[in-house]
């Protein structure tokens, strides 16, 4: 059995992720494809206790190294627990955020080194990366506006961080523009300010060379 | 104001560890020196809640890697919450089981390298050390017979784990030993099949250089 694809989604607050990663992986199954959706943090029990952790409690709650090792101790869980074993069984798996997400609010925003990142990254998880990222792109101006609407009444850590944070994720958008740049064939940009059924059909488009 | 002094203790399941931390912290402090008391993994609040995650759940909960940066992210935590501000002002520090346990179990128990678990320690703790180790040595069939004795009807994870681990704990000892061996300046061994007030006045001996 061929091992399955490896797919992830990242972008800032308010692009739409979980809802084209659910989206994209109705059309795959359509076309045949057996397709798992997971998300990060969490994704597997293990990590989705230590995702709990990650978001409850105040802002500076934890130091950004102690974080940043959080999430490696997470992804580790679950690229052994759930996306490994999907690919092996020949799934394909969409995760809703991974290891970029990281490098971008915990990297930049967080001031760890991209190094220190890939370093965990090959320590926790083998460095297993996506074959293909889609970068939803959207202003953040509306990304914010949905995001906002989306998490009304929400109160959790990274909801309720200071403007100091919030102009560092700015930041971290500009991460994912440069990532993006960096790694051409793995990365796709996909306009997400379209129509929700454009930026599937956009996705899709940009995974026709492995469909069968 | 001066610097405190780091210490930890180590050894095995039932040298008496914990007693003998309260132990030397009494009589540091009769002799006029702030003492603080903690212990890994856990000794700050979100230390202690990545503890739970640690000793709750099945054996096979957590992969060596995983554990091993949950242990890294404990330790960053308790480092700079607790360890880190008690040190910066003036007070000694003991403290109950730290890195070298982490090289021990998942390290040579667990099969994770000495340099990784070195290398996330630099990266989350700044390679913290203590100044001096005990390391409180009692035959393993001693040692495992007062642990039964204390932890009787306990059922954490480290306690229900399998034979063949077990098997590593021992070779854990080994490990110890060696790291001891290794590094004899920081590393002072104890026999700890004495009388309780024997192993803490041999402590104290041991730091009888820094003592006012």
């Amino acid at each position: 059995m061929p091992r399955g694809r490896f797919l992830s989604l990242e972008g800032g607050e308010g692009a739409g992720k979980s809802t084209q990663a659910r989206a994209l992986a109705a059309a795959l199954r359509e076309r045949g494809v057996e397709t798992v959706v997971t998300r990060e943090p969490g994704g597997s029990a293990g990590a989705e206790a230590i995702r709990a952790l990650l978001l409850e409690g105040e802002a500076g709650r934890w130091s950004a190294r102690a974080e940043t090792l959080l999430f490696a101790a997470a992804r580790a869980d679950h690229v052994e627990k759930v996306i490994g074993p999907a690919l092996d069984a020949g799934r394909w798996v969409i995760c809703d955020r991974y290891v970029d997400s990281t490098r971008a609010y915990q990297g930049v925003a967080g001031g760890i080194a991209d190094a220190d990142v890939l370093a965990l990254h090959a320590f926790g998880s083998k460095g297993l990366f996506p074959e293909r990222t889609f970068l939803l792109t959207v202003a953040p101006d509306i990304g914010a506006a949905r995001a906002a609407e989306r998490d009304r009444g929400a109160t959790d850590r990274f909801a309720s961080r200071d403007d100091a944070f919030h102009v560092a994720v700015a930041a971290a958008f500009a991460t994912f523009d440069r990532l993006a740049e960096g790694e051409p064939e793995r990365f796709r940009r996909i306009d997400a300010a379209q129509a929700p059924e454009a930026v599937t059909a956009a996705m899709l488009a940009e995974l026709a060379d492995w469909l069968p």
